[in-house]
């Protein structure tokens, strides 16, 4: 043991720093025990069933809900930069090819570094509270600009060029498919870009902020938080919840699959969350996204999540297990038409600006985010063997 | 205040988890009230007087000095590693085009990025310990050719191929100039990459640990910690001591510079250290290895270096100030003809050593490194006003 090391008093946590209090927030909170969580000071499911992405980016980075006319500006003002540099748009067929393998998140992680380069961003230490929100809303505008032409250059498609005239969420799923998309898919995509804004102190959320106490670029603390997020124990991969459906394959296959499962136990993709003990808020309000749409599968999903609960009851009484945002959430992506594994980059669509919130919430403290670490190895110096 | 947040005690600690042990590790450690600081049980600057770059990386990632045949065998498999994937040098020139006004740690970022991506890098906790090491070989025998072929394709220079048969510095000076470096030069550039593998528990470090507690690929990792190491509390911008070198012109100017700025109060670039009490050892070394070479700029910084300890004796008595790592770093990179815009990607390419350790060590932990927010605004819910 190293002895001496510094004279520093050591505080010692629980590990990975579990409840340990990192900073104050005004952005948003959780209430497990109560299945209620808040962007500012309003229900995120309220907001997500009566107000537009582009009002809920303005709450978050603004801080308050825009009136009519604010908030006409605003979508007009990140309308505007849905449209890429040209220096980036050009490297784009470059990066697609590069991440082939990796798919559009990894790629959207190196095209969201350059656009960041090719902007100039500069560091958010150096520059005024107005700068920063405006780096941060030319990059969450390119978000999804970046993930459709992406996905579609993987595909040996041509980009699409974003429109101005289109919502957030229905620009999205036109830039990903060519064409305008109905009305009731491009509201259940906004529906649940909103609803996934952000979610407590998550981890990726955390890593944007521990850039952000660097001082670093807002592009550096966001291509951070894309890293994190794509890391398995961040959560949320809302196509497992869709292997779940497909693995049962038929509403007779149902009880015999998760009477296996639950007997075995194993865990069921698409249900139980670290934090909710009731059923899960977002869970709750994009199933009855789906059940706008109806049909079999949103039937078959139903009936799944029913009958889980029900053998669940029988088979280990007391235990309460729910559906979690991912299984809805696949189940509305596919609904309107989203390829699998763009499910996680939508994700990221609506993180973005979550990311945003905090990093701008960030910037205004100026104390950089660093523990310690103890030192536990062979004590030092021992003296540099010769090469042998 | 929100209430009823969570069933979670809440545990206050110092701002910024000033203090707060994060994790235990072997990696390394800093003494500064000794003025001394360690890579596994070695004085680093022992180390940098005594060892190859490769020889100190695989005591990193390894865990132990290797002997001469494991010595060598890691040098050549490492140099093995240093030409790019054809998709990545493919798509250099696009990257170094849109990150022309961000520079070469922007675009190395970016690149880097796109390298996880090319070799498909797996998550972390999805691949055994030979594999995550492996990837980190891979990503770090990269960084000096993506950092110079950067650079020469901003300044208008086609890239240079890297050599297998020059050491990790030589070629990196290679690559940079497209002639072989003179070996003083090689191995003056060598041992400031050794001085900067790592350096105890710093933000950039612990970036790299945080996105690696989520189980993300390498490259997410490492991605992070450029990010963080570009802000500007991070630390660490060489070439600012040699600004204060040109401010001061002549050795005429020393004094009345020194003593106005020491009057003002005002922070002398190059000098000050928020963890060393005694001079900074690394400090200490780069003098050493500037003095092999002389001249006037030479002994121009040392007389500065003196000047200011002597001026502040008078002016300041008691109070200590030493120059720290960028003074003679800057001196050193300038001596070995490294541009200014090359002095932090330069250190970026000995500290990715260190952050490959830190990687593994947390990715054999695999608790997420998440703490929680403490919600402090408008108690919620508020009811969600309808658009005005």
């Amino acid at each position: 043991m190293s002895v001496n090391r510094s004279a520093t008093t050591l505080i010692d946590v629980p590990r990975g720093l579990a409840g340990v209090v990192v900073t104050d927030t005004e952005v948003g909170d959780v209430r497990g025990r109560e299945g209620f969580y808040h962007y500012r000071q309003y229900s995120a499911v309220e907001l997500a069933q009566t107000r537009s992405f582009e009002d809920v980016w303005h709450l978050l980075v603004h801080g308050e809900l825009p009136d009519a006319v604010r908030g006409a500006a605003f979508r007009a003002e990140t309308a505007a930069l849905r449209r890429l540099p040209d220096e980036v748009r050009a490297a784009l067929p470059a990066v697609a090819a590069a991440s082939g393998v990796s798919g559009p998140l990894a790629g959207m992680r190196s095209a969201l570094s350059l656009l960041g380069a090719a902007k100039g961003f500069r560091p958010v230490y150096d520059i005024d509270p107005e700068g920063r929100r405006q780096d941060t809303l030319v990059a969450a505008a390119a978000v999804p600009t970046l993930l459709t032409a992406l996905y579609r250059l993987g595909a040996g498609l041509d980009p699409v060029e974003p429109r101005e005239d289109l919502s957030y969420a229905a620009n999205y799923l036109y830039m990903l498919t060519g064409s305008e998309p109905e009305q009731a898919r491009a509201r259940a995509i906004e529906q649940y870009l909103i609803s996934t804004i952000d979610h407590g102190f998550n981890a990726s959320t955390f890593t944007a902020r521990v850039v952000a106490s660097t001082g670093a670029d807002v592009a550096a603390c966001l291509v951070g938080a894309v890293g994190a997020l794509s890391g398995p124990l961040h959560g949320g991969a809302p196509s497992r919840a869709l292997d779940t459906l497909d693995a049962i394959g038929t509403p007779d296959r149902i009880d015999p699959w998760i009477r296996e499962r639950v007997l075995a136990g194993d865990r069921i993709m698409g249900f139980g969350h670290a934090i909710y003990r009731t059923e899960d808020p977002r869970s709750r309000m994009l199933r009855e996204v789906a059940q706008r749409f109806g049909g079999p599968r949103v039937d078959f999903a139903v009936e799944v999540e029913r009958r889980v609960e029900t053998i669940l009851a029988e088979l280990k009484p007391g235990r309460e297990l729910h559906t979690n945002v991912e299984f809805y959430a696949g189940v509305v992506m596919e609904l309107c038409g989203l390829p699998r594994e763009m499910f996680t980059p939508t994700f990221a669509a609506g993180r973005v600006v979550g990311w945003s919130a905090n990093i701008l919430e960030q910037a205004a403290d100026s104390k950089i985010i660093r523990p310690v670490a103890r030192y536990v190895g062979v004590e030092a110096p021992v003296a540099v063997p010769h090469v042998a």
